[in-house]
């Protein structure tokens, strides 16, 4: 019986047609610009997102952290959600290699508004201030349960951005799930933002690498900090063209994950130990355990002795991740097992 | 008719025998350790705090900066209230100088508890987060109105910081104001805390300098700090004689400001068009305006055509600051004026 | 007819059967910890130094920086030779990232002596200085055009870092070309060194990759710094694969490369056009020109208009590197072009 | 019989006339912008060297530090000196605050050549560098013995510095030592830097304080890293007072002080245990020990032993200043001393 890993999109292992892309791919030493594969990668996701360059990296943290360094001069501040991804799991990189402050805003299901932004800019001229240059948003949004933004309200906000002067930065680890669920077009995202992480081993299913899309010259800024970061690989077009593979291959599929994300919350809603769910947008159940039916802790070891992984996601918060690795098969194991999880009686 | 300048305690310039202090002082290149008054400055304020050694330095921002940084290794975070001096206006020092994250709590008038703070820690052994190594309080807070802490909350909080392993600094830019308020001994603050940040140029009047308190480890490393920050000055007796004057002359009288905050607090209160005042602990009055009778620009600008200075404090607050450089009869004069601030109708 | 590229051993590119490897690898999420053939990698290098931990990256510049953070506490100083890789060619990120001075040395093509480095180690107790902390050296040395340490002067200088407290990094970026001309065990290194940085995708020909080595608790801390910098990768056993095969397949046949670069510096020493070669110890052959003779851009493009690439290496410098991808035919080709560059005249 | 400080011009001390003019100053909180005195001198000073803006800052790091930061973005590299002392005694500054690399030339009695300078720049578009920004010179030069620029030099490195984009600061902490002994114009200085740091507190004899020039915008920006530094200080003018004094009537009579300087070398000359002396151009005078005759540490204490303090300089090397507190009777003490240093016979 194969484990059930609901841990998270980055699990997914490539399938056999991925593999055989990698093995196919031309490859060449990429510090000298020489790999055919990363730049096919780069230049296929930039024109997709309406960009005009992209840069190949190991990791979405290494897009976000590299764009919002290059987006920052010295003494500068941030403006993001208080639970957003590169503020709460990247290490503190925006302080420590930025050395920015933040500007944590409190989000609806990690949304923020234009309103929101434009009431935290400071003022200039004050010298006990560090200057606002920056506002990143996630989409969709971990932390808020897959949620994703509506047009209109980017649109707005990139409005703020731009009156203000602010560069406005998109971390889309998940920028396909919203693209599925939403039906909006990627191309016009290059319209509203200055910079884009575009996660390729998450929902997408390649197993390494982040390719951050901007200008030419914002790109040529980043390609040096890549370096200075330890990211200048050399034949990397393997994971580059496992990348490719995904971006033609497994985006429209993501709507699959979207309906078995929306069935594991069905089937959770009616349970007693359930308090809470944050109804599914995409591809992430993310639900408050009542404890004193059922701890988080028993919840999981529960699962585990099952053969099925889950997450804990802070105080009573249970994470559940649908991706390409979870058949419908499987879904069903998981929505029988759901209900025996809680046991006869109450924990001790 | 002398201006009342009601901005800040800063503003107070030194009286006739502070200033005979001062020309009095021996003096000598403190780079060289060879000033005997910063000597005796450093050694009786550490002494009066229950500490072992101080360093005399030209702000309050640079003792709570360097402490901050010295308590911290690269990749920390810091504990601190939402809306603490060290976060909000020390030009993002905390990120800047320490590059450490912020877990920003809100607090009650700036007062934290140890529940608190210990929900914030951060557990160890997870790659994606930086390590929790600091707490600070800010005593009294500036933000919170002049507020101070329980000595048993200031216990309790240092229990939770010694039990976990963190260091716990005190920025005390107003902390014999709490000391005068509350009447605790500043001898026992250094069994607390390991480091202590006491400003000499608010309500003690000294014309500059703050003085970081703390082990003589820590003490020796902050010195270099400072003269790595550029805080390494030569011959700066003159103003420690000021401090040292300040602190056997006008510690206690800080009542009379607390007094004189207490009345200005009660003159405004009836006013119609003060929403909500933070009842005055010490020597700050903040309030805010309802601004449909009184915008804070008029209030301010009002205030000035009859030689009176106050603060414009975010959103609809105002502030009020009461300091050795103002008497009875300035009180006097404001509080005749404030009932006719808003005029005989409404703002336009 | 194939191109030449002796422009740097990073260029190789796999061979089937190391594609094949690269294929068949286990894989798993790497930021679980669950990458098997990672931690293959991680563990079986480890003991082939005598280390006790891994961390495979994305390069040698992340394995070095990283390294060099750890060691590091904020105010330090690092000292190594004036051209080393560390200090020139990693963007600054000695400065950068562990915010250190550095005490550059020239050393005598790129070695360092323990009598140096003892000269160099800052007084302590002076306020200021920063704290020496780190000594790097580099085996081979890529400026110093593969120069190989003794190992009796390895363990001299060992010994000045031990008996001042300083920790010892090694960039190992071709530290196995060091180990096969020398005949020394990478076994012994672990006895000298607190951390090594190996190199996969150099003389071993692997496509992507470096391992840092030293204590566990060394590791772990930079497990966490490897993440702030954005190399947390995911399914990364691909490329690990690809390192294992080469440390098992690769490394013996060095000895040609080492064979090959000496021939090229016999072929090289009776023109006329070369005034100067450093006489290789491993695979890179550094020459200089009589540029009355040749220039390097006319050395660099003529070499290429017969399909050979080199490169200028600063002045009047050029750099021929031999590695898994260049044959004997191919240095008979480069043997043959040789004599004809200058041309029958001097350079207009 | 008053002890003889031959350590450094910072150790004078204010006279009575000087003591005066502090006591007299006009002062305000200089944060808000409104210490008249700190006013005037930054004006003032500014307007001597033909510079529209000053900040009077504690010290001359900070005015360093502070206008080194503001001429770097992130990833910059710094030419200056190999022994300057923005390099050498200000704690890595350069390092930790701008976090940016250092070339590191060799200067003649640490005067560096316009030449030397462009052939340090980095070249642009190479990932693996740094960029320059700036170019650091000291004059006089502390380490190279006091020794001045010829302005034809400084015309030739400002124009490189101008063909490149470069920015060019002065460390003026003996400016006007250089200024006196070459009869160059100070209001010329502005024509040639971006930035100049001048002190008060070494040859000038005031007791605390640096000043940095530049042009408005510059300053404006520092106004702010000044207060993120912890130099923002409230009634500074009462050392603003003392550098005014001094500019008036401290800056003539340097000449004496150089005079002095010449009239120790010459004594020293004839010496058996002087093995070198650095020609002195201005106030200091450094000389190198034959230690077979007598040793750095015997010649300090001796000299102590006769009230008479002076400065190891590293290896063999001896600093000695004239400066204000230096009178023709203590000289000729000093020079009745130096005879008999090494005693009777040689050190065991």
């Amino acid at each position: 019986m194969p484990l059930i890993d609901l841990r998270s999109d980055t699990v997914t292992r490539p399938t056999p047609p991925m593999l055989a892309a990698m093995q196919a791919a031309a490859v060449g030493d990429d510090v000298y610009e020489e790999d055919p594969t990363v730049r096919e990668l780069e230049t296929s996701l930039a024109a997709r997102f309406g960009m005009a360059a992209g840069l190949f990296c190991p990791s979405g943290t290494m897009t976000n952290q590299l764009a919002i360094m290059a987006h920052c001069a010295p003494v500068s501040e941030v403006i993001c959600e208080a639970s957003a991804h590169v503020y709460l799991w990247e290490v503190g990189g925006i302080m420590h290699h930025a050395r920015a402050s933040v500007a944590l805003l409190p989000g609806e299901r990690g949304r923020l508004t234009a309103s929101q932004i434009a009431g935290a800019i400071r003022p200039t001229g004050n010298v006990h201030y560090p200057t606002t240059r920056l506002v990143c948003l996630e989409n969709t949004h971990n932390r808020g349960g897959g949620s994703c933004y509506q047009w209109a309200d980017l649109v707005e906000i990139a409005a703020v951005a731009k009156q203000h002067g602010l560069a406005l930065h998109l971390d889309g680890a998940r920028i396909f799930n919203a693209l599925v669920a939403t039906g909006q077009r990627s191309e016009d995202y290059g319209t509203l933002f200055d910079s884009i992480s575009v996660c390729l081993s998450k929902g997408l299913g390649a197993p390494v690498g982040s390719v951050l899309l901007g200008s030419q010259e914002f790109i040529n800024g980043c390609k040096r900090l890549r370096k200075l970061f330890g990211g200048g690989w050399r034949q990397a077009g393997y994971l580059a063209a496992a990348g490719l593979f995904a971006l033609e291959n497994n985006v429209a599929r993501l709507a699959d994950d979207h309906r078995r994300a929306a069935q594991l919350a069905e089937a959770l809603r009616p349970l007693p130990y359930v308090a809470e769910i944050l109804a599914p947008e995409t591809n992430l159940v993310i639900f408050r355990l009542d404890e004193s039916h059922l701890t988080v802790a028993d919840c999981l070891s529960r699962l585990e002795a099952q053969g099925i992984k889950a997450s804990g996601f802070g105080g009573s918060w249970v994470r559940f991740v649908t991706h390409l690795d979870v058949t419908d098969d499987m879904l069903a194991r998981v929505i029988a097992a759901l209900p025996e999880l809680a046991g006869a009686g109450r924990p001790a």
